[in-house]
């Protein structure tokens, strides 16, 4: 079974990745560029058995920090 | 206009923290895990009237770097 997990930083927390990359691309050219977050992706692939409560417990012991990062688990 | 750019790196490109992620999932008690790969991604607002050459042309000049990684744009 193949999931992709999506972890971005949560609103409100300062993201200088994100900034940095709006301001490169308004130095190379690009307008009208209002705002870049950047975030990591997982693709897993895990056997088809695996539960949603095993999923979902990867995601918050070692996947995402929930103190400052939501996450989102999408099948494929 | 919301987008998201999702970065990966290219099948036979070895991926030494998907790697680390799959081992420590093992560590930590998940079996079945088979394979793990880490990607980025970001969520960028631009302007309505942005082309599609122009978002193709942020990633090949700064998003991606298209010789050892893909780069996949989603509307949202």
């Amino acid at each position: 079974m193949k999931l992709r997990i999506v972890v971005t930083l949560k609103n409100g927390v300062l993201d200088p990745q994100g900034k940095a990359i709006e301001h490169a691309l308004g130095s190379l050219g690009f307008d009208g560029v209002n705002d870049v977050r950047a975030g990591k992706i997982f693709e897993l692939d895990v056997a088809d058995d695996t539960s949603d409560e095993a999923i979902d417990e990867m995601c918050r012991k070692l996947l995402a920090n929930t103190v400052i990062e939501n996450y989102r688990i999408e099948r494929q």
